[in-house]
């Protein structure tokens, strides 16, 4: 059998909870991660308070063999990231020498002041690692499986690439996709019965509406491309002989 | 003091968690329950497997005052969320005699046939009261203070606008935005001080970053007009004086 390998998502922030921002990041994670044969099983969107935090990543990172984090890493006072990570693990958050010396000698370069604010960002919980941020220079860090990044999408993004190398991807989920001009009313009874016929794929069925019309999109999983291609034949099949019976 | 009315919402799905559909629900329920006093605590995405269902929903709706949830209410097989309702409740799933009728009825009236699979549409946890759904017929259901409802962003908008008359409220989350052009390495000790000068207000700082600058927008908020007003002065003023200063 191949190596299943799982992750979590947490996305930490009120912005997302209260509906300011809109989340770009979740949907990118799921995309990389299914790219290369990782499982992502569960995201939690939590606010930003420590205990809700802690509670979460203690949660998933027990469950799964990856937990990503974006958002409160930055230098203000609502940043309690590596604090509540600290806090999970059981260590000290202190400063980083790397982290404080990156941090450091960029402001200085730039001629801004290093304030405390700033000093912020070089604090990780003891034993981190850092994820380098091409972007804005403070780095992420990952701590036992749980990798810590930011929340704005463009830095996510950049930390997410330096991160994907050190990754241990399982086998590759691949897909097929077949075009069904029908609801799933339609469909539902012969597909669960392909479904049964091969256990070994898991066939999704997406329901679309627009226009006043219903279709489907039909959706054939496995890690396998024998058991794969044999579950989409049988699919485009069904589809075919309902659109010839009209 | 203003009574504080919470909610969780439950993204039920593995086309979300493998990216290839994005998902649309989450910001306009985070929107939604802002406009109207309901303070979104915790979204959890899971996959269609009945266990996490069960887990997820049973961890969320001893906590928060209503739960929400989207996806897995059509007719395939995949569609697992009123069984797994029901087993979270520890009550049967059976057919609902309303539900049921209303489907026929529909079905008849297209001259569709009402398949096995439409049938199952109108399965439902003993005791669910329906929601209804103004695009497609197939009710959803609230059961004690968990809602269920589409994943299909229209028809899950149309099924919360009916939900949300039948909800109680609690003091609206107001909210005012400051614009601020320096990033939050400057502002960061100083905004830590008027968040601790205005315990009754939540402040955050959102860090902007785009064509190679960043930028911050703090948001105020709290349930009194008054502290409000009082702390985004402060803010404010905190912005201005450091355009002022250079």
């Amino acid at each position: 059998m191949p190596e299943i390998v799982t992750a979590a998502m947490l996305v930490i922030g009120d912005e997302i909870l209260s509906g300011r921002t809109k989340d770009r990041n979740i949907g990118h994670l799921a995309e990389i991660m299914t790219a290369i044969g990782i499982d992502l099983k569960e995201v939690r969107i939590v606010p930003d308070e420590e205990d809700e935090i802690v509670a979460a990543v203690n949660a998933v990172r027990a469950r799964y063999t990856y937990v990503f984090t974006t958002g409160g890493i930055g230098p203000t006072h609502d940043d309690i990231t590596a604090d509540s990570m600290a806090r999970a693990f059981g260590v000290p958050c202190e400063y980083d020498a790397r982290a404080y010396a990156m941090l450091e000698e960029s402001y200085a370069r730039r001629g801004l002041e290093f304030t405390e604010a700033r000093r912020r960002m070089a604090r990780m919980p003891r034993g981190a690692v850092h994820i380098d941020n091409p972007v804005s220079t403070a780095p992420g860090f990952r701590i036992g499986n749980v990798h810590v990044m930011a929340g704005v999408p463009a830095i996510f993004q950049a930390m997410l690439d330096n991160v994907v190398p050190t990754l241990q991807g399982g086998a590759r989920m691949l897909s097929a996709t077949v075009q069904c001009p029908f609801g799933e009313g339609i469909i539902g009874g012969p597909l669960a019965e392909i479904q049964k016929r091969h256990p070994d794929t898991i066939i999704g069925s997406y329901p679309k509406y627009g226009d006043g019309k219903f279709w489907t999109e039909l959706v054939v999983r496995s890690r396998s491309e024998e058991a794969l291609e044999a579950a989409r034949v049988e699919v485009q099949s069904m589809v075919d002989g309902l659109a010839a019976a009209g």
